[in-house]
């Protein structure tokens, strides 16, 4: 079952590095980025404005697979990341038709039922 | 030319709001949201696991018609906002092949050339 | 798939709360969490010392079903939470001879191998 | 459509920098600065007191262009820069009497017009 | 003596204030913005995007005045202020021309005239 | 007496270390980590998604066993570390039997009992 | 064994309370705190200088005797609380002869017995 | 006219910074401080007990004065400086004769007036 | 012998207390501050600009002292309140002759009577 | 007059520091603390489990010697420092008997007693 997450990533480069370094690694995240974009896994991905810095959205396994792509990430040492787990919004237009079976877990009274259909 | 915000929402409603006020007006909020919805300006909504909260992108003309989008929820008054702006990122594989058309400002030097294919 | 996630849980009720809702309110929560607690998704639960808070852990199927866990809990308009997703560690005893065999997506080259041992 | 940002830049020079990069870092920023601001893009700069940083508003076309100004700034490596999107204020002399006819907008009910001329 | 302060002022009315006292003193806030705005004391008011906030600066004699003018809001009492002491800007375009004759205190040496041509 | 401590660990190691140094000093730090989890002092490690950082639980006889077995560790001087110490939960399936029995101490009057069996 | 454990406690009483209840409340708190001092395991407790604030010291068996006091407070319910695990500094004139007998863990190798003599 | 300011400034230097260095770096601090207190334009200048911080007092004639002397420092590029405004306060026992003249702008209305004479 | 230290206090009064019930409180507050400063303890008190809050210094025999005086303050319920600790600045022009008697104490050595006349 | 003061002292040495100049300096550290710990005006350090830090407790005679002690620590330059001053506390077995001669100062009055025996 794919999952949804967002992230937010930091970027933090000393200004002192090498250039011919600082290129090559760039070139390297950039690929890694693509190929997991290529993938469907990795759906969004948006520069936040005035920042070294980018949204995204990764759609995934699992946690493990999550950690394993961030782990990854060729500019991971020089990062400050932060994960956000996503569900369904109950007010998601694309969401709502398929509501009403969601939930067969133990703990599912009616105050689970009347909150899912709240904001 | 329309353009992109991440918008985090926390909502805080008393817990001793009056029952059938608390539903009419979260029945407005969700009315309220996917008229948005189905206009194309709010294209993304996604509840935050374990909080009263949502974060959604959305695709607006302008800084002015996302304050009045957002200053009309319904739940404006019980919510906590933060507003990201977005730009395309230069990775993003949907973002690259039109990117060498994108800037004719006068501070477009080489630095900006070379940046804009980074990170 | 299993997940594991760590909730921390800070509870705030209103030190004016009516004694008989207040009774029947933790009634109710303390048996919705040993319900989950028996269906094996609720594995931990302990007591933040001098804090009226927990610390657990959730082994679930999904964030959604973490979400509608935790969305559910009688005492939820009351809390703060935050989630912290988990994944296996590399040096975990119990986890160590299975290491090998985690990983076939596109972006894993010697970079993540190395790594999924270190630290 | 001109859009308005008000952006904080907090500048971290490191102390033992070399003088003659410094000095030619610092007279790039000028020059690139003041270009922008003979655009027309940058309207208004000032120091904050006390502080290696300054406050300034940005009328740009879209998100997009203000990020790239921000991105080419020779000092951005060396900054810490937060963005506050901003639009007109109802109670703005400037903005009163055209103010009954910035929304057409499907949301548009009775409880944005009544917001909108309120503080 | 004319000085620029940046002003930031985030508004929390209760959610359940009487309706009546509400208008009031949104009105009242409005009228007493818009005498300080004539008098060009108040020279800019913008909205935060997604907030019941706003960004002002304001132009006046001394801290003293200012105090006056942000003490006497109508709405100060549901207001949380941050005040942000502005200075001239060596790279102002405006300012430039000017600069050479700003200082003539004891403890102006070669560093600060070097300092003020930067950044 | 056994007590438990959640214990989260981040690790922020120079991105230009030598690469032996850094081979030499995680492999002391798993062999570090393993011996300490075979004693039974050290339960669980799990990794936290997206970040150099462990959430683990420890099982010792005091603080100041606590204290010695993460003084010890060979990334210590690398790491940010906080300690939550931990108490059993009213609520714990497990303590729920045993609870009757847990509590001899001079203050412990009406309310503590009525407390201890709530969330 | 006996541990030692820093607790703050910070009191948020409302303005408005009944003055025969906040009268009652306190004079149980005091007695409840003194019953405490008194058995030996609440050795210190200072005033923090112009806040509603203690700093406090205990010496307990565990945890969980410590959870049982702080949960027992009669105040609980309008404190925020802090609590900070001691150990033994190397550097206390009281524990530095008693040093050298105090480790006899797995891990314990030549890194810990030189550090235990530091700082 | 004079207004004034307090500025607290928190020190910050590298500690293995060359030892004459260091020496001629406080001399010229000491100086241009002292020079600036004999001015009279810096009148009180106190130490942050256990802080390498000082919390100061300045009477300056403007926001830009107040700059050039902070910008001046020769510490400067080695602090954190924070400045707050400070303006008469009605419970002065030296103002307190004054203060029926201290007011003559267009929004001043009673309101203002009753809250001039409250703490 | 006296002692400084720098207090801030921060005052939030509900909007809505009883007007005649605020007026005294605020009379009463006055009457307390003035008494105080007439005794010669509470030397400064200055309005922070755009704040319901005042900076003050004292200057007291002891932290039991000032501890009473703060703790007396009719709106000490209402207040948030942060002190600051303050000791003699070797480079304030006052203290610069005394200087050299100032030390007799077992810790003394020439580290600390270099460090005296720096910054 | 004796006074008390809690303080955290935060240790971060450089992780590449030389071996040799970090033994001395840490032996200068525990001489110097020892030596005050001897003279009855270091009564207390521990150290903070899994942290570079301890608390202690000082009893001097005025801010002045605690700034003097902690100054003159060899690890200050590597030293993040917050102080804590303390006042007796009314609910303390050991001030009790003494509490009703503590204050004769201008606006000690009834207000003030009944506090004192508070919490």
């Amino acid at each position: 079952m794919t999952q949804l997450y967002a992230v937010r990533m930091d970027v933090a480069l000393p200004p002192d590095m090498d250039p011919a370094a600082r290129d090559d690694l760039l070139a390297r995240e950039k690929a890694y980025s693509q190929r997991w974009q290529r993938s469907g896994h990795w759906p969004h991905i948006w520069r936040c404005v005035g920042q070294y810095a980018n949204l995204s959205v990764f759609a995934v396994d699992s946690n493990e697979q999550l950690h394993q792509i961030l782990w990854g990430l060729p500019l991971f040492p020089y990062m400050s990341i932060t994960v956000t787990p996503l569900a369904a919004h109950p007010s998601d237009i694309a969401q709502d038709p398929a509501q009403d079976g969601t939930a067969h877990d133990p703990a599912q009274d009616g105050t689970t039922a009347a909150d899912a259909s709240s904001d």
